[in-house]
């Protein structure tokens, strides 16, 4: 038996390959550095001084910002990492002997090298399988049939972890996630949501900030900015106050309080400032968008689910993603459990910075290449 | 939404019912209290003094004992619980960012409250679905192909954890047991055996302790006492000695290194002297067989797996299984992943102090209130 | 440099040595066996079968029973050894970013392999120096004013623990008990007990058992049977119950929650009937105060600490300690940190088992071997 | 007994006072900014696109420099903050049971909310007094030899922390670090340097930094950014390179791994660059000294140890403090066990933004309001 394993460094050409001017670059949304707006607010920030640890005024500022936007009040913290985020935030919202709900292909299941069950001090998480990488009431439902409380021999079911957009680059609507949090409530668990890409969410669908989180049920929110054009920021977002009690200690101990805490602070003013949040997600989703169409009109090529944020996942025929590298085009293979590809699939991310150019000129290789 | 929930204290009379002098619980094997001569070895250990924390002279004289029934050089260390015995093996076998491979209806899984999670330090369980309970390298090595390799992201698979007898009461043969760990060893797991029923599984198959450990490829076995008639006395058994490092120190740290260990010892020097674990297992064995054999000719009762151990797992028509408890009998509902009965099963477990009548009291009733 | 470092099987002859038809072991009280009344209610304890996991009448019984002896309601938690006692009630005493301050040759932080560290999930223990193993409310303030509460920066203090009687064989009188736990509870900190000898400290100071813990103030204790005549027993009891709220989460992912709690419970059925557990350790108590005078009456033997429960610790003149274990006798070398006697110290405990004749034996050969 | 307990919101006036144009900011060197030349390499560094998570060439440029700088082939990880390079270090440094020495005024033991216990998973810290917040060998042999290795039960002492500059603003010579780590060494331990503010100890030594550290027998040590003019870098460098075996597991599950790590290496790469962290720490130091040389000429100030680097400690007459603030100066108190001021001392940190001006501004102040 030969296991699967690729190292990121091995399989893609691991630099910024321009060939003829082309820039096809669809690794992640990590790859690109941050937006003009974001850099000059961190730059205004640096002048003077300023108390340390988030006593400070843009920090305060960027937390009313926060209620704002959300339309209610609500407790933030900021972190760099969405790793940070969605552990911090898991370990106030269950006791180490407790139980996370999550999708099998979620990040927090598939991609933190365990770092809920490590940020909890030992909590478990429960994958559960489901297509297009979206749990169901149904699903959960069945999952914790199977799973019945018997304290204290099974681990307590105590949160339900969602993602919004999800790894497969899908949506939740409205109603499904109400519909989800309903179910998860009633069972008991109160509700999580990975929004590292919240902003693409947002943007796709049109609906509120608020109507994609707490009017649906969300008990807390790790916001994204990283992968949307900030260098390191990311916000947890509390609706359900009484929770964040000690979340100011979990993340002091865990090295995740900055002593010059304004500098993810700025990046979140201007983040939120003018809509920039959304204007750089809906560039990168229509820019996704423009790539799973031209995908889908060529005869061959597979898109493997709804291409409904900044997310394309692809199916080539034998030897074109190859060819594609060759031709200086950088994306991932993408593997998960439940793969309905069978091994076969890649993941093509825009982002903020993708330009008409290269998503058509990868349309067109792909075309050429086939 | 509701939830399945249940407490032992609310679904069962928590006490030993005799009606017209019969004694029909089957419960669990962890009902019932010590054999004899089990409890005799305790008596006189406690005579004179020892040194304490397992320096004594009776502990050293049972894991040399444990090199004669497994044929080999192993480092054995004894704890009072199948959850200590698992949890703490595991500990020495994955980094705490590691992750365990396990059956779904596992006992790591399902009824340790997140202890191997605890012990580890934050490893990560990856539950795997299969019927009877029981493993296969086809569904391990999909496992692992769905979570590749992709460092530090994911957390790397170190463990393959398996059950001998399984909690469906089935087995894996030599062969099997063999094949998964192969499985697992090409693919850089060591193999985990949650042996709590161990006794039984060499009792059923007639294979020697080896065979059906190291010889077939298990690294570290937790070999069980508790339920086959001892008080409470566990012993987990490095093959592999190089992975026994540093247990000691966690045996420790976790409160299981019992001060006055010749206690332990005792137990397992009675329970390992003429057979008698194996005697024990066997009559457990013969009277689940009894059982299943009765069962299965009534008509309308089904017996959902094979009956290789000491458990038997049935479904009954509406309704009798209420009536059952109603006229005495003692038992519990089986409710898991992936429950082939839908929340019907119920599991009745025989013991060392089994009787035929019982069983066949039992089986009568059932025939009775049909 | 070198550290001093010693395993005790190297230090001592580990075995029970009879030269002459001597017993002169005072290794430790936990190398005696068992109580003959204990023994036989366990034996008791294994007929006909019972509920597992404590649903048990005889688990039950026990409860009750620690509620009269304390006079009051309280939640009780049995487990199998003193370090699962300390490390799980402190686990729930304090959240694993929290600090328990603990005098720095207590148990818990210089014998139990970093145990509560491991328990809470990473809280930090402070030691504090105090002569004679006690801590003082003014010791407790000093400690506390240089480790101001900066949330979220220093681990705030929220656990004092105490041990009673001490690992130096002294006590704190009721009066003490109660100036420690006022300043504790002042200070916003809740009392932890380690009472692994409380029996000792009870039958020493003729106080009730209510008086030297919750009418001092004392919010969980744990009270000890293993040193004093049981096999593996001791009993966590919060008189907080508040604080028990998750405590049986815990206790079960931790391996130590026995599925035949029964037999540990028979331990304390008859340790607490008619006063045997006070029987017990009164008469190692008398021992060991006739060889602390019989010790002092010897010029040129030091005795460090007032013999105020079952342990002496004695200065013996060069080359004494050495004959002494040649003639026979056993017993440790005590270091610690503050060492007020240069690591010359030895400690010598009585047990329920000792005898008038060991005690003189070992002291005509101290004289002897002068 | 009441608790000393402050707020830092509430002891300072939270934000960059100036009256009359003074600036007399002395609170930390973490409420600077940062300095130009790093911030216009951030800037840089966000063009294009690279790969994530230190695949980019700017992450291994820097690593290379760190080889130069340091003049050894070492083993470099970036992360933000210091608390994260110390407790992620710390944790490939010890096992979850063993132990860590380090002095009783440490950050790793005040300032981080028991992070190094949480990141090691309970690894016990071992406080230890010493003047001028220096531990020496007598110090560190004194400590071991109160705590004796008794395998299993005492926490195994594995790794020895200093801090260097110390968190007195002391200094150790090359000859104390070299006797220290060939006592830790000698121990069997290993050596961990919290080198927050390593660049102000190089800058006021004058020896290399291979000699303060490596060649001084540190075999980790937590190179600090952030504290002299970066926004969030710290770099955890391995002299020892076989420790850093599992960091980068240890560092994405801690979600300390930036996916967009070149802004990590994009400040270092300035910082290194043309010797600008010395140049920076140099000025931080000079201010200090002429802040402390200043108060050293007032009668009735007390500097309470000798000013090495950029921190000045003082003790001023009743009242000042709280006057010197009314008159816009900013500083915190500094309360630390072993306080040999009793609670009167205050801390005053000059950065590499300090002037002239702040610096006699401050001190005429002080003359002022005597």
């Amino acid at each position: 038996m030969l296991r699967t394993s690729y190292l990121f460094s091995s399989v893609l050409t691991p630099h910024d390959v321009k060939r003829d001017g082309r820039v096809m670059n669809f690794a992640s949304d990590n790859w690109t550095g941050a937006a003009p707006e974001i850099l000059d607010a961190v730059m205004r920030a640096s002048e003077g001084t300023a108390p340390s640890y988030g006593s400070d005024d843009l920090t305060k500022r960027v937390e009313a910002r926060f209620c704002e936007i959300f339309e209610c009040e609500c407790t933030v913290y900021l972190v760099a990492t969405g790793g940070a985020a969605n552990g911090l935030s898991l370990s106030v919202m269950t006791p180490p002997y407790g139980m996370v709900l999550c999708h099998e292909q979620s990040h927090v299941q598939m991609d933190e090298c365990a770092g809920p069950e490590f940020f909890t001090g030992g909590a478990k998480l429960l994958p559960i399988a489901g297509p297009g990488g979206k749990l169901t009431p149904v699903t959960i439902t069945k999952a914790l049939a199977g799973f019945p409380e018997r304290p204290p021999h099974g681990a307590p079911a105590n949160v339900l972890s969602l993602t919004q957009g999800t790894e497969c680059g899908t949506l939740y609507s409205v109603d499904a996630l109400t519909a989800l949090c309903d179910a998860a409530h009633d069972a008991g668990l109160s509700v999580h949501m990975d929004g590292a890409r919240f902003a693409n969410a947002v943007a796709s669908t049109g609906a509120t900030p608020a109507e994609l989180s707490w009017k649906a049920g969300v008990d807390v929110l790790c916001f994204g900015g990283t992968k949307n054009g900030c260098l390191a920021a990311e916000a947890v977002i509390f609706f359900n106050k009484a929770m964040a009690k000690d979340f100011e200690f979990r993340r002091k101990r865990a090295g995740h309080l900055w002593s010059k805490m304004r500098f993810i602070a700025a990046q979140f003013d201007a983040y939120l400032t003018d809509g920039l949040w959304l204007k750089l997600a809906d560039h990168a989703n229509a820019m996704a968008k423009r790539l799973s169409d031209g995908l889908c009109a060529i005869e061959g090529v597979e898109v493997s689910y709804p291409t409904e944020i900044n997310e394309v996942f692809a199916v080539f025929p034998d030897g074109v993603a190859e060819k594609l590298r060759d031709n200086g085009a950088t994306f991932y293979p993408w593997i998960t459990p439940g793969d309905p590809a069978d091994g076969k699939m890649h993941r093509l991310i825009a982002s903020f910075k993708t330009t008409h150019n290269d998503v058509d000129d990868f349309v067109d290789n792909v075309r050429r290449l086939l």
